[in-house]
């Protein structure tokens, strides 16, 4: 066997996975959205946010993905939703099986909104499938436009790119336009939403477009 | 043969790659730096800023990972000095025997540094050495001060953390202190920089810390 072959099988296995969990997630009307970004580009801070705003009407949960650390899981639960940590040890990705083992670890009761934060990683959690019904890539002004060119699998895939510290403008040599293009480029059907969790630019466009997506897969369900 | 097995035989033959390679650095007095980061953290950039600085003096190249994109390569080039693009296509690491590859593909004539700018990552490079002298981390005030103690592998692995982006911190909730201690924890031994390639600030150590290792490895060579 090649390595080649072994990620083959160790993929195909984990798209089995996944769809048992998509099954799962259909039956109770979850949305699940699986957040990837470089490390240090906001997710958890863009979570924390969106708990902040949502949580008052919608059941969250979360499950974290990092090397090490409960820290994640732990800012999230100080806002009052339950969520998970997963600890990958030295695996740059979550899969499906660590999904499916966090919630048969804990008890997240029905959920509105599943959130699953990936490892700080542009390029290994792209392939694998959670389960989730859309990815969302995120990508803060300070590290440059031309990261959609450079990590084109993730841009491709992703349906939502969330720009992240729009606050920062000001301040770094991001330009916009160009980031917008190539995520066009590599991604027509893409959405791309601006937002600072720091000045609230562009939070209500994120919110409304998650609630657009619980809507969506509720009348889906419902059907 | 499992996944194990097949990873630790893919490490073995790049560690015998990689032990080539230093023998042949060693050979010829060149010092090779591995860069390693998260994708936007400034790799380029510090390069761009030492080429400025020590090109007029020593001669410089630099080997350019990434998965898609002649961008840094190109970058660099700009600046007068070989530089030779390596297109990883999904690999999130470079390995020895691309390095050997580009040095074959190349004539980068007699260096006396060598910079590696391995693949935006803080993971998947840790394990690959690369026939390097040393490996560097690079950590922008961007990404947050817990990066440390989040990805331990590279920073208990680098003999030298740059804190990028210095001109950032009145921005950004940043405890850099905070940092330091997860550095320190990590790796006592190693050194931590504080940098901007914007402002200048801590570039003056970073270039003597260069040549001071040139100074130290030509010493030992000529023994």
């Amino acid at each position: 066997m090649t390595l080649v072959d072994i990620r083959q099988k160790v993929l195909a296995a984990n798209a089995a996975v996944a769809a048992e969990l998509r099954r799962r997630f259909a039956g109770q009307g979850t949305l699940v959205v699986n957040l990837i970004s470089s490390p240090g580009s906001g997710k958890t801070t863009l979570l924390e946010a969106t708990v902040r705003a949502l949580a008052p009407r919608l059941r969250l949960g979360a499950i974290e993905g990092d090397i090490a650390t409960e820290r994640d899981a732990d800012r999230l639960r100080r806002l009052g939703i339950p969520a998970h940590q997963i600890l990958t040890g030295g695996a740059c990705h979550l899969d499906a099986r660590q999904v499916r083992d966090a919630l048969a670890a804990r008890d997240f009761g029905m959920l509105d909104i599943l959130f699953i934060e990936n490892v700080g990683n542009l390029i290994c959690p792209t392939s694998y499938d959670l389960g989730e019904d859309f990815k969302v890539v995120l990508l803060s002004v300070t590290e440059g436009e031309d990261k959609p060119f450079k990590y084109p699998a993730i841009f491709s895939r992703a349906a939502v790119t969330v720009i992240t510290k729009a606050d920062l403008l000001p301040h770094v040599a991001f330009r916009l336009e160009e980031a917008r293009e190539q995520v066009a480029a590599l991604n027509p059907e893409s959405r791309l939403l601006v937002t600072s969790a720091v000045s609230g630019e562009g939070m209500l466009a994120w919110e409304e477009l998650l609630l657009a997506a619980l809507a969506a897969k509720r009348s889906q369900v419902s059907r």
